[in-house]
């Protein structure tokens, strides 16, 4: 493949007119394949958290007749994004948050079984939720590999829980969600799913898979701003039955009775704690609809594609220089990673030469996530042939300095 | 008390000039005495909300390189307005889950004590926070009325934790904050103040009490914006000491290392969890500094003074009405109810007619609020003269309807 190929699959992609849309200018800057972090802000978002400064200041207090079901309502249209029929989904809190209660509430559910199960290289913040509730409940936590076939081979009658990242967060190695969920019910256990970097991009069917219990993030794909809200979905044949932890005044059946005891409000949103943040849920509704505008079916082909071309470019340009391709050709989600012994200086040097913006992930991974909703082919091109440049030119001179935050 | 001396209070408050900062016009419409439930937008907030989207299509993941210190800076800056030195406070999450976190340490650091000590008709979500934690670990959660005596005789070598107000909800009755500490702790317990009715209008002295734990909210007299994020203080003594239980990647003492076992972070940061809304955190930054270039003294002053007025004013007009005022004179917070068998009518009303908008509090309480920066004394003065003129009028034709939200 050549540039010219690149600009031609730009030339007939259905979702270049989106590009525009999320103000990313031919300003020859870098790249951005960061999507997968932190996505960018389209107009209607922007549009969308204006206009709801205009409500607070207008309505006040009167507002919270519409606010008071936003989560809910939000919720079944980010549902619909990952197979959920309504009234299964709520944004609310973070991810942590929300894995929290739904780890808290099938660990209690499943009193007799005293394993947890993950993967070992999962998400940070997915393990140390899952450590925490271990040790509190005298669970023992199994991590084991994330293939599917270790994965079942670790269910066993002792499996009170599984908790999986549906895309994993380093290598971007996508799991079957359909198999593994029936494996673990077969086994008697409930699965979680974190679906943190599957939503808005990866084909997900979570009703469809049977799945128990999911949580998700709507600031990387979903492109809803820093540290936006984040989702839960509890499957209706849980409502009532399993019960989150942490009691708040919007998880109460009847809100403003205020009545002496917590009675959980019937359905989801039962999973609702605290006051929810409003701007934020009205800057997510705006964002889902720019995804839906784009239609999910387009944006898994055109990630799929740019997949497809990062994958082949790094082999033809940083595989020779002695990076190694860290995404399995095969399931994978909406994300590249490439490994190399430098990775975190040659990370570096990409940013502060503003060539490419990419996330380190320890030890010795860049990780490269060409969201499909503002990401070129071109881009993916350029990028590749950029790190590659980079490697070249040496990166002895490039200061390890202080850890970036991404 | 005529309208001219209210008017004549207004020409000589040294805040008067904050109030057109708020938007609010003289247009003759309802008068908002609800700024207690949800404050208003200072245009500097509109500002903030703003730069802080063009920051994020800007900066994008880079961004993080200076949001990962806003709960922590934000805090410190709201921390000074509660009396607590830097490196206690953070802002971040909700007052729920502030409160899940902060109760959950204080009771697992309190092992050999059975009791959870907190007040009978204490807010919602309080209530039901202590309520799963109590179930939860087995302890007793025992209500006592809300006075310091009540309380202090509940005080015992049983007690692990007390949970209370700094100003009630619904009464607006103000406790004594050191003499309650030093009494609980004289017995070995640990305090937790809700400061939720405090932070930005009532003096609160944290150090100087010698609080243990505090959590609080940011859209009430801080008008951060409706479900803006709460706050949580822990004592610096307490720290490394008392282990919250939520553990998520922004708590990890080296979150990018992304290491196996989660290590609690040094100092306030530990009680972060997930990845924190950073719209929403630039809006309370600026809220605050508007709070702290009218000064607290000013704010405090001015807010007795116009409850004072309100106090006076239902003395001379609702109480022969019917009405009683369901506030103390003597210690109070910055807001002020009435009761009266007709509550609820009274209250949809007073809003139907864009009279004055207030609060219904269950079962026959109308709350009051006169948020001192965009209030001016005619408001409370008029306020009360709807409200007896409502009354007067007669409440049968009015439909008790669906409940109103705030």
């Amino acid at each position: 493949m050549d540039r010219a190929e690149a600009e031609a699959l730009d030339r007939t992609d259905p979702l270049a007119a989106f590009r525009v849309r999320f103000h990313v200018g031919d300003t020859g800057g870098a790249i951005y394949m960061d999507g997968n972090s932190l996505g960018r802000p389209a107009e209607e978002v922007e549009a969308a958290i204006s206009a709801a400064v205009i409500e607070w200041e207008r309505r006040l207090v009167g507002g919270w007749e519409e606010w008071i079901d936003l989560p809910a309502r939000v919720g079944d249209r980010l549902g619909r994004l990952v197979g959920a029929a309504p009234g299964q989904t709520l944004v609310c809190d973070s991810t942590t948050l929300n894995l929290y209660k739904v780890v808290s509430a099938a660990v209690a559910h499943q009193p007799g079984r005293r394993e947890v199960l993950a993967v070992t290289d999962d998400f940070p913040t997915d393990r140390y939720v899952l450590q925490s509730i271990a040790e509190g409940r005298g669970k023992k936590l199994r991590l084991v590999d994330g293939t599917e076939d270790a994965i079942e081979a670790a269910l066993s009658e002792r499996t009170a829980v599984v908790c999986l990242s549906h895309v994993h967060f380093t290598t971007g190695r996508r799991l079957d969600g359909a198999r593994i969920t029936t494996a673990a019910q077969e086994h008697g256990a409930l699965v979680i799913w974190d679906l943190a970097h599957s939503a808005g991009a990866v084909p997900v069917d979570l009703d469809g898979w049977g799945a128990d219990l999911a949580v998700g993030c709507t600031y990387k794909y979903l492109n809803s701003g820093p540290g936006a809200p984040g989702f839960v979905y509890v499957a209706q044949r849980h409502h009532g039955r399993l019960r989150q932890p942490i009691w708040g005044w919007f998880g109460q059946a009847d809100q403003f009775e205020m009545g002496e005891r917590y009675e959980p409000a019937a359905g989801i949103r039962s999973y609702l704690t605290g006051t929810p943040g409003i701007i934020a849920l009205r800057a997510v509704d705006a964002a889902i609809g720019v995804t839906e505008e784009a239609g999910l079916e387009r944006l898994w082909a055109k990630s799929q594609a740019l997949t497809d071309l990062l994958i082949e470019r790094i082999a033809a340009r940083l595989i020779p220089l002695g990076a190694q391709l860290a995404t399995p050709t095969g399931s994978r989600g909406a994300h590249v990673s490439v490994r190399h012994p430098e990775a975190w200086r040659w990370c570096r040097a990409l940013i502060e030469g503003e060539l490419v913006i990419g996330d380190f992930r320890p030890p010795d991974v860049i990780r490269l996530g060409p969201a499909p909703l503002y990401t070129r082919f071109v881009d993916c091109f350029d990028a590749v042939d950029r790190m590659a440049a980079t490697l070249e030119a040496g990166l002895e001179r490039i200061d390890p300095g202080k850890g970036r935050v991404t």
